[in-house]
């Protein structure tokens, strides 16, 4: 299963940081389904060998040239889109999308020097979305760093990483469903959950839950799914489904699976007038979004979003503040724990669709 | 060349208004190229006979049962689309699409009735649009129609039933381009001309004007717009032009053609991060909108509007005002002018793409 790609030379330090880079000792990691996504490599001409792994915590272990604001010692999150603070992105309020350090899944090498900093007897091993935290230590830019408050737990609020920040920051941030709303989310996984957590947050009363796992339907009570519909229960396009539950159409959407036809379905179950759709999922290289024309015309919005719109390094220390003040809750995402040694049974779950988020512990 | 459905017969009166009706006497109409569409039933199973025409100004000659709000006298511009102003829609601040009196092109029938009020030779004439305005006579849902100060000379502010407004509220109320940004304007007839208008009444200060018909370029300088492209003069998709000039895409852009190629171009020629693109040409019934996802994951925003999300009854006597007070420019719009007897070369100069609006008189 790979797991040699996965996890990489365990004896590799992750080489010596260079101008701008950080090396992290990471502590705790968990699979995201875009790892699935790129490791499947059914649509790409992946990079081999190359170490997974994005939603992380740790701490810094040295620092390279020409970076002032991070320091050995201090607790961070790698995060796979950065923020340069410098460009027009970066400037911008609307964008996390920095120019510099925007998530590239292509490239495998580091930014500075268009190198890797891993190797496996004297042959680079690449890195994935410059973060590769499936390895004790690893090297990233100083600028995809977020800095956090070193008392709160690692092993919990690394989820802010990729899959809390993406959902929720999709809702709050993007879809802002007004209060009193009705909210579908497509696809209850980590990132789904977490969008159905940013709904709630925003006052949505109606949160109507899409999956086609039925196992989904138990656990999405917890994070403030009123409802559930599972498409393969009905002989009709779940869009009509919902149209039909809420009497037109749903005020907001949420596609959270990396599944054309939910993208699709998800834009055309919100209701005409005032619906916006945001996509999540990562789609395939060959996926086309189709639909005719006069569903935007009937004033439906659609749009999209990278890690929740959140820059990493101005909002992720806001974010864990606020999970410090419990107005955010993070540990019911994480519902199974393995050592890194056992990274495979996270990518076993993570198939089948069991649980949310398994934390992977790199010290046993 | 279907005068005689396009005119209906002149003798008719337009029938007796039935409860919430009001029979208008029309000074004034144009044609907007949705009436060309629909004239043209390349697509659709078309409604024959029938009275085309929905951008036209006049008096009202008398009311049905239960009218209130107008009288014999009122100056009123008949609208395509009507406001309740009692349903879900109407009530919401963000839409403009009634759900009772909605634009239904199908719809060749009064709702009250599902009658028609125009006959010929003891046959029904289908209406269009609730307007059929190419008519001396023509009877209006009273919820369709917009009672406007009687002092504005209403062969100028006849504009705002359709074309002016379509145009600047796709920019004023749905784009909303910011101060000193950039926009695209695909098709420079009257409703791109008027989205023009908007983006440099909103503060834009680059405004890019795209039309196949290089004869726009002259008068589209009038309208704001500072740089023309013709997307036939390169040898590269028009999306690639426009990123190329702007260095990485335009901050809104505002498609009024109803070509779906042109719509598929101004969605990817906004810029990530923050892009926006309105659809507002009215779409061909089997036009698919194809893109691939990733062009709304990083962060584009796609809408689409009719009659630019202004409320006909409560918005359009304030623009009217607006006019009156020199803050909107409407003759400039209004290239020709033929009596109704001559429509046939208004038709001739719409399908030639020759000049903006051509006032049709019903008065010789
Ligand atoms: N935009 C971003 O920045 C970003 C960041 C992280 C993850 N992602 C993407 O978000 C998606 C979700 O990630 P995750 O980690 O929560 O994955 P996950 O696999 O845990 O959850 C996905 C869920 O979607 C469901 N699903 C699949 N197809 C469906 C369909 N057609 N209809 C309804 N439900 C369906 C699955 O059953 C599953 O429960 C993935 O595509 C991932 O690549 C995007
Ligand atoms: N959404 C609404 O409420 C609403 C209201 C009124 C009109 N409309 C639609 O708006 C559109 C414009 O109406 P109009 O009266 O200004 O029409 P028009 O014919 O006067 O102008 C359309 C312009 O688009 C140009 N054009 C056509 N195909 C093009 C392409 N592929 N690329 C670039 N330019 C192209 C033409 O040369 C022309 O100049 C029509 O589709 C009409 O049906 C929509
Ligand atoms: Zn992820
Ligand atoms: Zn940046
Ligand atoms: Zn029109
Ligand atoms: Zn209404």
């Amino acid at each position: 299963m790979g797991s040699r790609e996965a996890t990489g030379d365990r004896r590799s330090r992750g080489g010596t940081p260079q101008a701008r880079e950080v090396r992290i000792k990471i502590l705790y990691t968990a699979i995201c389904h875009s790892d699935i996504y790129f490791w499947e490599a059914k649509e790409q001409s992946p990079l081999f060998p190359r170490i997974f792994g994005h939603e992380a915590g740790g701490i810094v272990e040295s620092v390279g040239e020409g970076v002032t604001e991070l320091k050995p010692g201090d607790h961070v999150l790698p995060i796979f889109t950065g923020e340069c603070k410098d460009c027009a992105h970066c400037k911008s309020e609307q964008s996390n999308m920095c120019e510099l350090l925007r998530v590239n899944p292509d490239r495998g090498v580091m930014i500075e020097d268009g190198k890797s900093r891993f190797s496996i007897k004297g042959k680079p091993i690449y890195h994935f979305v410059g973060t590769s935290t499936f390895s004790e230590y690893t090297v990233v830019h100083s600028g995809c760093v977020a800095k956090i408050n070193p008392s709160a737990p690692l092993d919990t609020v690394f989820l802010l990483s990729c899959g809390f920040c993406t959902g929720f920051g999709a809702a709050v941030n993007v879809a802002k469903p007004p209060k009193g709303s009705t909210v579908a989310v497509f696809g209850l996984g980590a990132v789904g959950l977490a969008a159905a957590e940013g709904a709630k947050f925003s006052g949505a009363s109606r949160i109507i839950g899409v999956d086609v796992n039925p196992n989904r339907l138990e656990q999405a009570k917890k994070f403030g799914v009123t409802e559930f519909v599972n498409p393969k229960d009905h002989n009709k396009p779940v869009h009509e489904v919902l149209v039909e539950m809420t009497n037109g159409g749903v005020d907001t959407s949420i596609e959270c699976t990396g599944n054309i036809q939910a993208m699709i379905s998800a834009f055309e179950s919100v209701h005409d007038g005032w619906g916006v759709a945001v996509l999540v999922g990562f789609p395939g290289k060959d996926d086309v979004f189709k639909t005719h024309p006069l569903n935007f015309l009937t004033e439906r919005t659609l749009k999209g979003t990278f890690y929740g719109n959140f820059k990493p390094r101005t909002d992720i220390p806001l974010l864990v503040e606020k999970y410090m003040n419990k107005e955010i809750e993070l540990e019911k995402f994480i519902t199974h724990s393995v050592p890194f040694s056992e990274i495979n049974t996270a990518f076993d779950l993570m198939l089948k669709g069991e649980g949310i988020r398994c934390l992977i512990r790199m010290e046993e």
